[in-house]
């Protein structure tokens, strides 16, 4: 790490304890079962969290699927059938090596513990053995192994089972992805960072099946890297604080033979934010065998059949909220007053649009109702009457709404009111009739 | 069942098995894991039914939470702490009454057999048991019952064990409702009917949270049953095939002191589809009891504490979709040619436009492409150029995409297109610089 990065990363370190304490007081998350002590790192996403996550993973669902003429969405059951987990390889290998304290009981993942006794007692350790993640239960009535399944550990599995079914209805041609966003589970023995590592998190993966040639598999996976960092970028993301960095032999996981990390500058340091693997034919030809089924394309120019290579591009939605509200968390000094200014891009902001009545009289809170219900139709707002302006313009900085809108005396003359940037501080006078369409360039997705 | 009805009934019935095949062949539904012989009544929505299952969410998310001024979001983890099953009362009651075959072995819903004995061999039944319906798993790496978790049988508990959170950080007033969207889990013995009951599906609910008055909770079911009936019907649901049954008195769930099923008439009868129940004060009350919280709430006009009452419309997204799409399913008959036609609301279509060249020469194609970029901007669109351009209609006709844009040797003069309409089959020109606004002002939600 650079002096600068260094430096940065200092700086961040204060504001991850910062952030957390902004994400609990205004509503963004919450710890899960706080009224019970809470539920070992699993959090609750506050009315502000919701929606910042709805944006989050709507601007990954209009770039991966929507826009693009090559990729098609899907949607797959958290329970797949167990054989999937023996095809996929995760029974076998996706294991953490855990050792136990013989003397107080505690587990620790083994690659944490530095030497040969307990971090916490000083205890004899036992040999470490592999822990399987995935989480398991039992379906059906009958608690036998006939019906143990397993909660998915990644969404991508339930690409691949679908392979078949894809290829059949959906007229595709090779290059194509399969994109979806869900639920997934690891049953992680060490949990941290706030919501950076859980054992109940949400996935937005990709599977983008080439041609299987070495050639193909190159292009697209620098494509894919690149588009992947580009998108950080685009909303939000410092780019000193992303890199890239490829996987050693050693560290690659069962299916891939090369592996791309995006790692995002944490106030903990570089750590995971998204990766992009070849995964070559690996999963496909392992549901093949257990399936008997062929799972192969037919391609048509090269009048043959084969199984597909595949890229992944895989993020956690949790994981991605996390860094972008940490590159949003931002301090300054407004009117002599210092502020928390949360800088989401304006897509991803929470509240889009705050209404005010400067007065609470002379008609102004009836109008500035009036306008937050036009307002409403069309965008996420807030409503603030209660305290001075200028403490109302923080609390909405402080979440990061990118716009307030104030209905002032000239408002009752004119029908114009102020609009304030969030970032500038600027205000520009407009009609109330031009509000939706000057909102809509500024914060709005291309409709519907 | 008026004789009217069981007509439209028996049409129906057809239509199920019909729209079951439309599911599998168009990617709408596909049965998970079906290559390795699926898993018991468990589906993965194809490209199709994802945009159609997003659709239906994001029309119950806008007119629900944002649109409103009254309703908080928010989005809860599915694990809870387990002594929230325990408060909620799921523990004790979440259960069903189960008998066995001493014989065969097989298992049963006790209220689904007639008889003492068999329906499968005639052998004799065990006398019934509770079978509760929630799955358990174990989180952190050591399997004991400290550690026993379940799935949530429900989203609603995520919400009332926020209710003192949300108190504090939100500024809230009476009353006021929080609405979340998420999966949930049921281990039910008996899964019927495509989607209408599956283990896992997700939900839509809402506590709206009221003052503690019996008129007020009148005025405030009665506003919810008809806001859900209507908001069902504008979405497509024939009103003739909805409607409002209460609960009797031996049927309420345990938290209940009344609720009005909004039922839907399926294929296999009248069954439900929303619920809109009265819990009065009953999940506060006993997460206070359980947490030793307070969970009041201060009512500054009464000057005094106390405990909310809450009305809550539940609605399954899965079951929602169902519907849609058995009031969607039609045949008729365009241009002497039978055709399927999926008759969906503009606005919860999976495919809003496609886009053909009339000719596969003379430049269309290249034309056709430039325009369905343009548009996938905006819209979720599809592209098809192979076969007569009646028979791509139809393909599109069968997944309800209401419009189609076809370029023609015109287009290459003129910059103008064809705009057709999959109810009415009517075409009508328009610049192709007209399209996004013309379009949006036809099926666009409200934008951002």
């Amino acid at each position: 790490m650079s002096d600068e990065q260094a430096t940065t990363a200092r700086k961040n370190a204060v504001t991850m304890e910062k952030l957390v304490n902004l994400c609990k007081r205004r509503g963004i998350v919450f710890p899960t079962s706080e009224i019970y002590g809470g539920l070992g790192s699993t959090y609750d996403y506050g009315p502000l969290g919701t929606e910042l996550k709805r944006n989050v993973k709507e601007a990954w669902w209009r770039e991966m699927v929507q826009s693009r003429s090559d990729v098609l969405g899907l949607d797959s059951a958290i329970f797949q059938h167990p054989r999937t987990w023996e095809a996929s390889g995760h029974l076998e290998n996706f294991t953490d090596p855990m050792v136990d304290c013989k003397n107080c009981k505690l587990r620790f993942r083994a690659d944490k513990v530095a030497g040969p006794q307990c971090p916490e007692c000083g205890g004899e350790l036992t040999p470490a053995r592999q822990f399987n993640l995935m989480f398991k239960t039992f379906m059906g009535p009958v608690e036998d192994t006939a019906s143990t399944v397993f909660l998915r550990p990644e969404t991508a599995q339930g690409i691949f089972a679908n392979f078949q079914n894809l290829v059949d209805t959906q007229r595709v041609k090779l290059p194509f992805g399969v994109a979806q966003i869900g639920k997934s589970f690891r049953n992680e023995i060490t949990t941290e960072n706030f919501i950076f590592r859980t054992r109940e998190f949400e996935q937005m993966e990709m599977e983008f099946f080439i041609k299987p040639e070495t050639g193909e598999e190159e292009k697209w996976y620098r494509y894919w890297v690149e588009f992947r960092a580009d998108w950080h970028v685009r909303y939000g993301l410092r780019a000193d604080h992303l890199r890239r960095r490829e996987h050693a032999a050693d560290e690659l996981s069962h299916y891939s033979s090369g592996t791309t990390d995006l790692e995002y500058l944490y106030p903990f340091g570089w750590g995971e934010l998204e990766g992009i693997a070849k995964r070559g034919s690996f999963d496909l030809d392992q549901h093949a065998r257990a399936s008997g089924r062929d799972l192969s394309y037919f391609d048509e120019d090269a009048k043959r059949r084969y199984r597909p290579w595949v890229i992944e591009p895989a993020l956690g939605v949790d994981r991605a909220m996390l860094a972008f509200m940490l590159d949003a968390y931002d301090e300054d000094v407004v009117e002599n007053e210092e502020r928390i200014v949360m800088r989401f891009n304006p897509r991803l902001a929470p509240i889009k649009v705050a209404v005010y009545p400067l007065l609470r009289k002379g008609g102004q809170p009836e109008k500035a109702v009036a306008v937050r219900e036009m307002l409403a139709r069309h965008f996420t707002t807030a409503y603030d009457q209660a305290g001075s302006i200028g403490r109302r313009y923080r609390r909405q900085d402080e979440v990061g709404t990118p716009f307030g809108v104030t209905i002032d005396h000239q408002t009752m003359e004119d029908d114009t009111v102020t609009l304030r940037d969030r970032d500038t501080t600027r205000q520009e006078r407009y009609p109330i009739g031009a509000l939706v369409e000057v909102l809509n360039g500024k914060v709005g997705w291309a409709a519907a």
